[in-house]
């Protein structure tokens, strides 16, 4: 495989994938983020991403990873330039991974334009996130919303950043599916999204099993932080405010449980309708 | 506060806790686990959980967590013996913590004497894990089961230590309502557990929304791990497969989301009930 070898820290290119790793502002001033693993490059392969790079862990490579790096780096040009290998030394793979013990791949993809918020994402159903800064949290929350139908993906400043490595690792390719709004506050999600606005809110509201009606026509769920739960920015423009009735000493869901809860409700009603 | 410093690495006591961080053998040996953080200190205090020391950040101690050691001091005693407060070294701190930028206090808690399979567990609803591997999904599991009613928690051998600090600070305190069996292979559990053994499988069975009937008398949910989710073993002692109809374009959820939808359904339709 025609390849170069990167062995020092200070290669250019290394010290751009170090900074977009560890930094939200580097991965949106170089417009590209990393993401690592068999799944994710497959994932990205399949739904045609445009990848500009693939990095493998020089000491850890196996036949199905040379291969995959193989086919990528074949079938995909970005602006016209075909895409790179590199084989990277593998202390530094493991500075700039967002998983210890992985499988020795990553893939430099490029961001997409920043969406128009046109007619088509209007009407759509939106899962809005206030202020959810845990990235694991973040990825299985866009995962959990594409598996439930859900496509547009709105979040507050506050929030992590959605194209952070951790967050992509954890969504397993879910952003492919999507499409990804930031730095929006609740105010501007009002004015983006005709859907009505169902706030999540552990303390009041009424119960998402015995209210009916609330999953008709479009929807912008919002989801709050693990703790303070939704910002009162968000509660203001709540349309409605739904609670689950979890049992009564315990004391809150995680905010990634708590959406899978909401959104495969909305799910399981508008399926029964059909 | 009358409290004991640790500054050298090579104190006993914070050997033992380095052990205990580290090692889920090391956990069953010594008897005790550490839980971090203020809301988990606060829910162990509530629950009357038996708490041998508390360890607080040298360099970051503040009104809060000090009054807060001192009152669990002041209440708790174990085997006669009255609660003792650390403060422990910065550096040392954050070699056990299972976070990074915590609170600044961790709690030194009893395991509780393993579980006798009484007549009550036989009867009760379980969820039962299926070598799940990650600490944070395994926290998050046991966090929702509690809050959707379901208090037994059995797991596997190759499912990760449910008493492991990263476990319990994902739980946030849900182990103090839960009873949790470890070791359990799935042909055990069948000769435990009276309940219906349903097995969440992303790969087929009857759609969980459309099948009627299956949230009747105890239930033993049984969830695999992310990537080959249930076991051979596990499929074998299902009395029935169930899947969620997620969008066909997405591969699957993660195991947490997916419980989370499970449970909650079986939550729903017993509550639409009474």
């Amino acid at each position: 495989m025609l390849a170069i070898d990167i062995t020092s820290a200070s290669n250019d290119r290394f010290k751009t994938w170090k900074k977009v790793s560890a930094s939200p502002r580097a991965i949106r001033k170089e417009g590209f983020t990393l993401a690592e693993g068999l799944h994710l490059a497959m994932a990205a392969r399949d739904a045609r991403v445009p990848v500009r790079a693939v990095i493998l862990k020089a000491g850890r490579r196996d036949a199905e990873t040379d291969d995959l790096a193989q086919a990528i780096a074949d079938e995909s040009t970005v602006q016209g330039v075909q895409t790179k290998v590199f084989f990277l030394d593998d202390q530094l793979f493991e500075e700039i991974s967002p998983v210890e013990h992985g499988a020795g791949i990553m893939i430099e993809i490029d961001l997409p334009e920043k969406p128009a918020a046109d007619d088509r994402i209007r009407k759509s159903d939106v899962l809005y996130l206030d202020g959810v800064q845990d990235a694991g949290n973040a990825g299985t929350l866009i995962r959990t919303a594409v598996a439930s139908g859900v496509r547009v993906i709105a979040a507050s400043r506050k929030t992590a950043s959605l194209w952070a490595p951790k967050v992509m690792r954890s969504a397993m390719g879910a952003h492919f599916g999507a499409v990804i709004l930031e730095g929006i506050e609740p105010s501007e999600a009002k004015t983006l999204f005709d859907g009505r606005f169902l706030a999540a809110d552990a303390r009041g509201g009424h119960d998402i099993y015995a209210e009916e009606g609330w999953e008709k026509g479009p929807t912008v769920w919002m989801m709050g932080a693990e703790g303070p739960g939704l910002s009162d920015a968000a509660l203001e423009v709540a349309d409605e405010r739904l609670y689950i009735p979890i049992e009564s000493e315990t004391e809150s869901l995680n905010v990634a449980a708590a959406a899978a809860v909401c959104l495969f409700e909305q799910r399981r009603r508008r399926l029964r309708v059909r």
